[in-house]
């Protein structure tokens, strides 16, 4: 009989961004981060153990279609890493589910990594703490680090390997949600890696930008710990003005929005002005997400779905951290 | 019979941007800043000084319209120093036609203040160097500083009232055009100097921005003389997305773009990947304006009219400097 465990992760969106890594190859961030886990979007992951000699290599599978190229070299990569850590020989066969599609702009290498190393770490049987799973997830994908915990969540940027992983956040009194605005990306993406790497290199505002986010994770949590709805959103989104900011610095600058990014910021702005109070982020994609009380949740994807014809819009509340099925 | 001077001036595009002020009262800028002076566009003013002891201020008219407001008062506050120069009690009738409507984001305070000045100067007796009535030009409006110059002309940014004035730039092989796409305006333009003030006060980026243009400088001019139009245009776009990234990093964020902006910035983006060479620059406004080799404006242009329905789109090649009608 073989080996087998099964995870469940969801994604999460950063109120204070994580933009730029600090060492490459151990996947160490410039700076802390801070995010609200979703409800919505799942990835459930089960790795198996082969004890076929004759299987010489991880495979997957990613909503039923075989893993291939970039994106099975790094799950491989990833499997390495347990591998080592549990002394262990066996090839894997990982099968993953993301309940939306890959790519549509809700980070899926979070959810997906998260699940992935929860998984791996059962069937390969490492008894590791939620920290130590926390800094195993960043290894296969940075922001991963911080869907092994639910709702808010903090990503400490660490001095080394061990030190570097997320940790649940006290959340007395705000009901969060988020409201996705899912646009089509209209020019070709660029890569986040690719992205970060060339802000980090050519940048003249990347400096600033590691100096203000500590600045900024105080506040947040000062913010949050004061349950000011207000202040967590005005500085979500100055946050991620920022960070879009730092790229748009780059050489050649380096741009994820569209024009449809740019309606939905100007509607941001107006719900706001007529009294809903609303604010917008966007990571490295054209998607704008809505950061809002629950209570008015549904009416501000209403109105997105009324002024963007046929957008997929989302909704989601704050979401448990990874778990084992 | 009355004293009376007619001046023409045009407006300007910067191609290494002005953004921020270290000395607010004398208008001295942050930075250096480069630009071209268009041949559309002008303004023609005409200062009549008052010889009837019962006119106790200046007036104004704009294409027709009775000065008032802000206008007048920036105008009069602009007539004070210049009587104060001459030692003169006059007031001043000034006549203003300006002929693309005032706002239509060609900065038209520039070619009205250049326009001004040589007027004033003239009619109040002021026997000023170009030089002189850059430096005058400048306490209008900063970028007027720079209309009182053809073609391409840089902003020294000096280090008092008289050494901060524009100078001509020669320019051995560059046939450039603007291709100005005039996009509706759609939410509220925020006021440039209030932006400027808010981005000096709020925004991180601020002082790399000010490191950052010297050198931008420095490298647009040694484009300028090899006549390379790649390096020229490249550098005018990185260093307008950079002006307007250390904006949208300001508290609250300061954006200028509106949806239209980001469908011309990626026409801009498509037809340079088609093989028409162009590069975009913003100013604080929600139009576009497309950097050329003069022979592709017009299928540029006419790119613009086809993709934004009903869009004014202009066309200029460089202009001359301020003069006396």
């Amino acid at each position: 009989m073989s080996v087998s465990a099964t995870a469940v992760a969801h994604p999460n969106i950063a109120l204070i961004k994580y933009w730029g890594k600090r060492d490459e190859a151990m996947q160490l961030p410039a700076t802390g981060s801070l995010s609200l886990t979703l409800g919505i979007a799942p990835t459930t992951t089960t790795v198996t153990l082969s004890d076929d000699p004759k299987v010489a290599a991880d495979l997957g599978t990613l909503n039923g279609e075989e893993m291939r190229g970039k994106d099975l070299a790094r799950v491989q990569k990833f499997l390495d890493l347990v591998r080592e850590r549990a002394g262990s020989q066996a090839y894997a066969q990982v099968d993953s589910v993301n309940e939306i599609p890959t790519g549509a702009g809700l980070a899926s290498s979070a959810s997906g990594f998260a699940a992935l190393t929860l998984a791996a770490a059962k069937a390969f049987g490492l008894d590791y703490s939620k920290a130590e799973l926390s800094a195993l997830a960043r290894r296969g994908s940075g922001s991963a680090s911080r869907s092994i915990f639910g709702g808010l969540v903090e990503w400490l940027p660490g001095h080394d390997d061990a030190s570097s992983h997320a940790v649940e956040l006290d959340n007395p009194g705000l009901e969060l949600s988020l409201v996705v605005a899912v646009l089509s990306p209209g020019r070709k993406k660029i890569d986040s890696r690719a992205a970060m790497r060339q802000t980090v290199a050519t940048s003249p505002f990347f400096s600033a930008w590691v100096e203000q986010v500590p600045r900024d994770i105080e506040e947040m949590k000062a913010a949050i710990a004061a349950a000011d709805f207000t202040a967590v959103g005005s500085l979500a989104e100055a946050n991620a003005m920022r960070m879009h900011a730092t790229m748009l610095g780059a050489l050649p600058p380096v741009r994820y929005w569209n024009s449809d990014s740019v309606a939905a910021l100007d509607l941001v702005a107006s719900l706001r002005e007529e009294g809903t109070e609303c604010y917008a982020t966007m990571d490295a994609g054209p998607n704008v997400k809505v950061i809002c009380r629950s209570g008015d949740a549904e009416a501000i994807a209403c109105r997105f779905r009324s002024e963007f014809d046929g957008i997929d819009v989302l909704v989601s509340g704050s979401g448990p951290g990874a778990y084992l099925m």
